[in-house]
């Protein structure tokens, strides 16, 4: 028997997957707090011997090579992607063992990215679940004019083929699990669903049902502004992030913020817009903890510009980090918990917008 | 309720704690393969918000640093030792909240180094346990002579001093679990047993049993060699270890080895030492997975030398990969799994010893 667990990544709307058997299971497309990932492991009793990458990640920096050397997985990364650290390069066909009659075979799924490949879970020799990361969506597909502007509409043709070669070779009962298209950025539209199958796709996603003319033209007509952060990421991937580090920030007092702020940086009030109008620190901008942080703030910060952090509590401040983190944002410049009281100094009234 | 956990690392001699409550636990003086605490604590169901060192260990790499990176726990490491990173420096006394009603006492130990520090373990105000390092042994004390040979005998003195520090404050209830005594070459003399307290360590430890002329003449007396490399582990774990990297060596084929060998690399055989004298590569030398392979492979070696491993099954290199990382062998230059056939030039027959 095999297990499919989905880690959820709600900040980023994406999903990770580690598959297995009794013994031993596979990662595929890892967050980079992989700390949740190895602890999913330890929850089923398993080894991870495996890290599988279906691309290099636009949207997020990857806990893949971390978790692997942490491990001593394997890290299978596709083998048209170049990337600047040792691993295991993955060409259509590759069939990767799992555990005891459990194997991963590669599927060259070019679209999201020219490398894009999608992994078929194989219980004796019969596919059960496809890992389809940014290439076959619940609904729709992976976007495909992230990677560059001349690729685009090639990419948007290879979509559809590359749907088509997966529903080709697939029996309608093989689950759907893709790594994008939970509320990523990544979905070339907004798609609904939680679970889905290839028969699913069959009788209803636009590559599967529409003639390529139709789905490219419509496909490229809807695509969206994506997040300015996108553009830093595959850089990060393609190098070897460095190490996650979660420990907790320099704490900041009044003077140090007030200080940060006169020097241009960011300072973002985490609380709620109704706490933030009732009182913040002038020039402080909120980005509620509890939305899309990550998307947002990375999107709108001037890429490498030092940000510091105000959190209502250490649990909220000990989630954004990790949000930031996720999308490369490696480590707050300074953070301070508490209420705007302590951030301003003796003296100063926090700054507030009328009701 | 509290609980602790004892995570073994059998090949070392040495043991690690994960304790805490129903939400939260910190853990004391981690090994470097800190896939297995974050495993220990996913399968308790805690957050690890702690970390603690009793003091920078001269016989292994810690793993602390990026366990603390990794989970966001505090980093805690005792005052006086003076390291490269940020942590939170614990001084005699400092209290660390770990779950409701629980909590983390520092106590300073000095002896096996001069920082050296216990950390009580309370419920409720009261003491339950006492984490004590290289201090308080199970029948010893850790040696007082792996930090420099003018401060031996200070600290032999004060290992004497802070074992009745410890009986002092502590009932005879209290467990008493040490880091170092269960083969480890950082105890002073061969201990015996697997579990203790305050009142059976009161009642038989030499450094609670002899006066302090006594047992400290005694104790020089009774040192024996300490293993070479403990010299170089102070530097890394002051200087903070690199991350861990398990993943699999490049692998090494006849040439590759014949041509190592040439250079005056080291090519170490991990199969029994039976097999190894029926055939082996001429030149290579044997060190069984099954022993204290870390520590005396390091101990020979010469520090820094490229360690080429031949191994007979996959499990047995990752094994031996895992045990040499825990040293400072960070990544072994490659690695070959297989038999003797395999590893010596076509036309070449291993060397073998007579029965």
């Amino acid at each position: 028997m095999f297990f499919v667990d989905v880690l959820e990544t709600e900040g980023l709307g994406n999903r990770s997957y580690l598959a297995g058997g009794p013994g031993s299971a596979v990662v595929v497309d890892p967050p980079r707090d992989i700390d949740r990932v190895v602890a999913a492991a330890a929850r089923r009793g398993v080894r991870i011997t495996a890290v599988a990458e279906t691309h290099v990640h636009n949207d997020y920096v990857t806990g893949g090579l971390e978790l692997a050397r942490l491990t001593g997985a394997r890290y299978l990364v596709p083998a048209g992607a170049e990337v600047a650290y040792a691993r295991v390069a993955v060409a259509d066909g590759d069939v990767e063992p799992v555990d005891a009659g459990l194997e991963l075979r590669a599927v060259a799924t070019p679209g999201h990215t020219p490398h894009h490949t999608s992994y078929v879970l194989q219980e004796a020799g019969r596919a059960v679940a496809a890992f389809t990361g940014g290439s076959l969506l619940i609904g729709t597909v992976g976007r495909p004019d992230l990677v560059e502007p001349r690729l685009t509409e090639e990419l948007a043709r290879a979509q559809h083929a590359s749907a088509h070669r997966l529903a080709g070779q697939l029996e309608d009962g093989v689950s759907v699990l893709p790594t994008h298209g939970f509320g990523s950025f990544c979905s070339s539209s907004a798609s609904g669903g939680e679970h889905s199958t290839i028969g699913a796709e069959r009788a209803a996603n636009p590559a599967l049902v529409q003639d390529v003319e139709t789905f490219v033209r419509e496909l490229l007509a809807g695509l969206d502004d994506a997040p300015a952060y996108y553009a830093h990421m595959a850089p990060v991937n393609t190098d070897g992030p460095a190490p996650l580090d979660l420990t907790e920030p320099r704490r900041a007092d009044a003077d140090d913020i007030a200080r940060r702020l006169a020097a241009g940086e960011w300072v973002v009030d985490l609380r709620s817009r109704v706490a933030f109008a009732a009182g913040h620190v002038a020039g402080s901008l909120n980005f509620e903890v509890d939305g899309q942080l990550a998307t947002y703030l990375a999107w709108m910060v001037p890429w490498g510009r030092p940000v510091t952090l105000l959190a209502h509590s250490a649990d909220d401040l000990a989630r954004a980090q990790r949000e930031l983190a996720r999308v490369g944002i490696d480590r707050p410049a300074a953070a301070a918990v508490g209420s705007p009281a302590d951030w301003v100094a003796d003296g100063d009234r926090p700054a507030s917008f009328r009701r």
